[in-house]
């Protein structure tokens, strides 16, 4: 294989010293950018970008030929796995992701196919290897997967929910049910993320978008312990190096300690947390990936600064930082402050890692 | 004035002995009754059922007629204060509320009108005296506000928002002018509560809808500070009774010692929050009202039960929780699901209370 030239994002989520703290973006390759749109309206829906490998290929390095990212994300979708299950997503403007078929019934869990990830989901290896061929060893590539309970409130609501009273109809009144399903989507999720492995992704992230919907003894229940289940499946090795896996749970800001308990490499953090705070609460166990409020992208330049001054300081000396959004990237972000964020970010932490 | 026959709540919140847990529910006079759909269907819209004072007063004594509740709320809207410094508080079905007239400038913000609640808003203190006096001393009366943060991003949003992102770059980009919009909105709030308790008010809740989008430091100097300066400025005595305060940041499970702080009688939890770990947080600094996951309402009444029997545990013996919803009731609720969590916290509450 060829050498990883940046490997700040490896040697970050393994806690060992750096440079400077590494940054990406979660939906760095996305709407705010023209050439995103331009490429995108020749792929027709996102779906088919998805799926058009030299495409999906083209739009996961816009961001990297813009600005000095340390990392590279797979452009795929989290809701993939339900699609190939058999739920048939779809997506219509202006509203998010939508399911023809939903599961609300144990009947409907039973009825689930075993997913082959390699063979089911073709289309996102051939991304995930054409991507890895076109980075050349430049930064490393991130995979990823939605977490089983973000997967199941999908699949149950049929799309996006307000009060997910579906997916907690079927958890708090049929929690034999909700097991077995997410304990399929938890089979699932490893045969995906290690196939995405085995093809090039040379870390992995698990998006928990919904489990801060959840109360605290539930999001253990329900949602934790099957992103535990999945991080001890995970192939964590490739080319001689760690495969490290990022945890990312919106909203999870009070259940940092069982998190970073999880086996995971990193704990994801939203903007709603202190990450000087989360550092002192999660220690040595884990490195901290966050965590600058998104909207901060619209301001002015000026203070997009401060703001990342200020987040490199909660955090302070040493390794084990890799900045981010607290979620992703807003469409409507003017480019050249996301570059003025991670400009920021390139000239101000160098002095956090200096040796003294 | 007439005596006050059940003052579980006032005792509760004073972390007084009680017999039992008081429990009263957010949005008790709601959609999910019956009653209610037949009363407002007579008012026309909702802003013309808060306007009408004896179809208000109906509708606010209906769950009681129900429920053995322990407190009665206010029926109205969190944006009246809005709607009277003119911003044009309108509802579309099937949508939240919405403005028609937006506040986004500085200029906009120093062109904003003084409140003068008992004249601009006497359409609440009509209803509140009248609700007051149809009580006639069987439970205590709360009066509510929404909290400046929260109506703040209403009125520059112009409605509800899924990012926040004009009321974030007001904040990041201008935020002399947003702090002089929010001080405008504690004098309003405290012009408005201050009414209400001389209306009749027997306690005040702040609802800080929004408070949780914030980060850390953002909500301790935008949403929080402008809240103490509430709590600062309330009547805080009235027929000789305290008149005590409770503060809810809905997501605000983070910040729980600072909000404890605040100077307000009781903090208000979602259902994210273990409200064990919640008390040992806050000591006894002030009561705890909470927090059953309003979804849970959608499982069988024995669930339900099972649940309350558990949040009852986790709180533990002695005064100081007030029972309640983690959220307002959700419309689709079955009334006899409320009934059983209602009738679960008389019957299961009485072995947390019993001196030894």
């Amino acid at each position: 294989m060829t050498e990883l030239k940046n490997d700040r994002l490896l040697r970050a989520l393994a806690r060992q010293p750096v440079d400077r703290t590494p940054v990406w973006m979660m939906r760095q390759a996305g709407r705010y950018l023209p050439e995103y749109r331009a490429t995108r309206a020749k792929a027709g829906d996102f779906l088919s970008l998805c799926k058009n490998t030299p495409l999906a290929c083209e739009v996961t390095l816009q961001p990297l030929e813009r600005y000095p990212l340390d990392a590279a994300i797979l452009f795929s979708d989290i809701l993939t796995i339900p699609d190939a299950l058999g739920l048939g997503l779809y997506f219509e403007t202006g509203e998010g992701p939508k399911f023809r078929n939903t599961v609300r019934s144990a009947a409907d869990v039973d009825a689930l196919p075993t997913l082959k990830a390699d063979v089911d989901l073709d289309y996102v290896m051939n991304a995930v290897s054409t991507i890895r061929g076109a980075l050349n060893g430049s930064v490393p590539l991130i995979g990823f997967s939605g977490s089983p309970w973000t997967l199941a409130t999908y699949m149950i609501e049929g799309g996006s929910s307000k009060d997910f009273r579906e997916a907690k109809k079927l958890m708090y009144g049929q929690p034999e049910a909700m097991h077995r399903l997410l304990d399929h989507l938890a089979d699932s999720v490893i045969d995906y993320l290690n196939s995405q492995i085995r093809a090039g992704a040379q870390a992995v992230q698990i998006f928990d978008t919904w489990g801060g919907v959840l109360t605290g003894w539930a999001y253990e229940e329900f949602s934790l312990r099957y992103m535990k289940k999945i991080v001890a499946g995970l192939i964590r090795e490739s080319d001689g190096r760690h495969v490290p896996a990022i945890l990312f749970t919106k909203n999870g800001g009070q259940w940092l300690e069982s998190i970073a308990e999880s086996g995971a490499d990193a704990v994801g953090l939203d903007w709603t947390t202190d990450i000087g705070h989360a550092r002192q609460r999660v220690g040595d166990k884990v490195a901290l990936q966050g965590n600058m409020d998104p909207a901060m992208l619209f301001a002015p330049p000026e203070r997009i600064r401060e703001e990342v001054a200020d987040i490199l300081a909660r955090y302070g000396t040493g390794s084990g930082h890799i900045f981010n959004l607290g979620h992703g990237i807003t469409p409507d972000v003017d480019p050249e402050h996301a570059g003025a964020f991670i400009r920021a970010v390139t000239e101000l932490s160098p002095a956090y890692h200096r040796e003294d």
